[in-house]
């Protein structure tokens, strides 16, 4: 998405709690819990969300509402709603629910892909061009964006070749995609990779470059988003309390935390648009509708520094106020 | 210290879990606990341990047996055994206990000094040139480091000007350090700032360059140290289990994870000398000597990821070998 002009350098989080980490819990979490907390997240300054996943109740049950919960988030101003989509049906009651963008998993791993979607990549890759003619048709101000599932690696499989997710890449961007972003689905990633993948994989795209998907399974996740930003990557993906994983991918623990990310970013100097004191209010209500989970994230914990100033130049809301 | 010369490229993790960690929780470990730990920190393939500070027991309980700690830690080959001195009578006691280094806290802010070794940071400059007559006098093969508190800022005073603290370095270059390294003691520095610090600290003083010594108070830990790691520090301290914080600076907390800084700096290609599998056993030892401490790291939670190899191409040391 374009982002307004600012002063500082702008980032966009992009989050993926509702989705990612609603997912990866036992719990349904009722409707209107789920709407209560999108629309805390929105007061906060969230700016891209992906509210949900298009696929059977029968799978994944936390996500029957999908249809309804995009209805509600699509009329607050001002911010991107996603839905996940993994194949043209989900993509077709997505686009009729009203998503502004969809975002279909591609899988670097061939064993990733067979277990997440129960298809191979080529169809997949097949999948995306007939989501694409249909976006094209019936809804072509919607962006579509590919998520590349165990870019730095599969416990399924093991090791990924790099030039493999280049060349995914590639061909996601030549069959539709208007972005690729890559993940890190099983926590397996390194400093050193993220930044030689990104590097890489922006050499192929360009400004079809998408968003980074870290996980925080062996505590890298900022880190590997410091790689990521060095790499030319705007775009962070990251899930409030760290909620997330992947359901088909074993060992696959928390998302980077959004609270942490934001504070650090927003430390660095880079504009989020995302009010913290607000974010932990969201970070509440989450744990009023979700009250078994265990939420991640030091920040919380922690509170701001003495003297924190936003990238904008604001100084902190006080947390009475932001409630 | 000078590492051996090997393939991959060497970093040095400086473990001050003994000191710091220890420093920083109200039970005090028995000395046949802490020689157990220390000891397995050493099979782990640790070159370098900060085991205690030579402070007086009625101020830190936990460091009365700080000499009978050192004697045993000096009889184990091949690493550098270090000790915290706050003054030069604690350096002649150190001296006599036969340490390998020394390191003097020097505050960045003037309130951590006067909170933390009740005098000026004048008064600690002269301290130091004290200690580096003495050191040369009777034991010139000592290194004597400077590890400078609140670099990044301070919770007592605020934000600490990036001159302060590379004219501080310099002056303790001149008064006697053979190295400085930067400390962030509350937890305060964010990655923009650390890398502009130490870049800024490193031209100042070249060579005498020491450790980045980061904490993990909002997440930031490993961000920090990839931070450092551009701007050219090599010495990175940290603590199992993340033991640590400050007992003078209100909201400092945790050390970076030695288990989950190993994972990070082996998986990107940087050779630490250091055994995962050893290091879970010491954490091991380090819970049954400390059983009511909560232990900190993702790392030992998720294990390696499938198909790890360490930076100088050794294979992960099965668990039950290691122990």
């Amino acid at each position: 998405m374009s982002l307004p002009s600012l002063a500082a350098p702008t980032v966009l989080i992009s989050e993926v709690g509702p989705r990612d980490g609603l997912q990866s819990v036992t719990a349904v979490m009722p409707t209107a819990a789920k709407i209560a907390w999108i629309d805390a997240l929105h007061a906060a300054g969230v700016r891209e969300i992906e509210v949900g996943s298009f696929v059977p109740a029968a799978r994944l049950p936390q996500m029957a509402d999908v249809a309804e919960v995009v209805c509600h988030a699509v009329t607050r101003p001002g911010w991107t709603v996603m839905a996940l989509v993994p194949n043209l049906r989900g993509a077709e009651a997505a686009l009729a629910a009203g998503v502004h963008k969809l975002t279909l998993p591609l899988s670097a791993s061939e064993a990733h892909s067979q277990a997440n979607v129960r298809r191979s990549r080529a169809q997949m890759l097949d999948e995306l061009r007939a989501i694409a003619r249909l976006r094209d048709r019936v809804a072509p101000g919607v962006a579509l964006e590919v998520g590349m599932s165990t870019a730095f690696g599969c416990t399924l499989q093991g090791p990924v070749a790099e030039d493999e997710v280049v060349r995914l890449a590639a061909a996601a961007v030549e069959a539709g995609a208007d972005e690729v972003g890559l993940s890190d689905t099983t926590g397996m990633a390194d400093p050193a990779q993220v930044r030689r993948r990104f590097r890489q994989v922006h050499a192929a795209i360009g400004r079809h470059l998408g968003s980074a998907h870290l996980h925080n399974t062996r505590g890298l996740g900022l880190a590997n988003v410091l790689a990521a930003l060095d790499a030319g990557v705007r775009t962070f993906d990251s899930s409030q309390g760290g909620l997330g994983g992947c359901p088909y991918a074993p060992g696959a623990s928390g998302n980077v935390v959004t609270e942490d990310l934001v504070f650090m970013l927003e430390a660095m100097g880079l504009d989020t648009g995302i009010d913290l004191a607000r974010l932990m209010a969201a970070r509440a209500v989450l744990r009023a509708g979700l009250p078994d989970e265990p939420l991640h994230g030091m920040t919380p914990e922690a509170g701001l520094p003495p003297g924190f100033v936003y990238a904008d130049g604001r100084r902190p809301t006080p947390p009475q106020e932001a409630a």
